[in-house]
């Protein structure tokens, strides 16, 4: 099957990008619309929509990837930390986002809306849901 | 050197949490604050701050254990697809956000805010940069 996602056409080289690394199986490179200057996207060349279906060996292999690259961003950009996101609803092909942080910067996480349990027996019963599909 | 955050303490047992996996090396229990019901926070019981600190066999382990976490949370509660999240700067002491998500909510990356670069230039200048540190 074709990736006619905006990735798979930067991977053939049909729509320009500026990479930061390439090899045969990972391409990153810039995001387009940077969170912060440097904000990189790695993704690894074959085709999967959600990290849930990368098998096993690539999905290692990628945030052993993303720890390379965040290391060089540490190096090479102004970077105290990195955040890593696989966000998944945007572009259907599995990538992983990575942002350069200061320690400076305030990053809150609480700016988005959160869902609280009722009770702490509605939080059990969430862990007790998941834990019984492990 | 021990473990004095929120997270050793939970690993100890000093402080309750609801949990959904644990093993000799890894913990997954609910964040106590969700983003949405169900989101779950996995870590790695030995100590690293950074998640560029984590030796590599560590790292692709703990994101093989995320998938399994996340294939559990597709089926056991509502959730369509996972967000991961490894944002760094709240409790120092690596962990991966797993938050399950709805094909049918709006999850929107753009209500933070953005940098833009001032021209190609500039990113070009960046993507050396990272680059050439690699």
């Amino acid at each position: 099957m074709e990736n006619n996602t905006i990735f798979g056409k930067i991977i053939r080289g049909e729509i320009p990008a500026t990479k930061v690394y390439e090899d045969e199986k990972f391409l990153a490179f810039l995001d387009i619309n940077p969170v912060k200057k440097g904000h990189t996207l790695l993704l690894p060349k074959e085709h999967y929509t959600w990290i849930h279906e990368v098998p096993k060996d690539l999905l290692a292999e990628t945030f052993i990837k993303a720890q390379e690259i965040i290391l060089a961003m540490r190096s090479g950009i102004p970077c105290d930390y990195v955040q890593v996101e696989v966000v998944g609803n945007e572009i259907p092909h599995f990538h992983v986002h990575l942002i350069p942080r200061m320690l400076s910067e305030e990053v809150l996480q609480t700016n988005r809306p959160h869902t609280p349990y009722k009770d702490l027996d509605e939080a059990v019963l969430f862990a007790e849901k998941i834990k019984n599909s492990l």
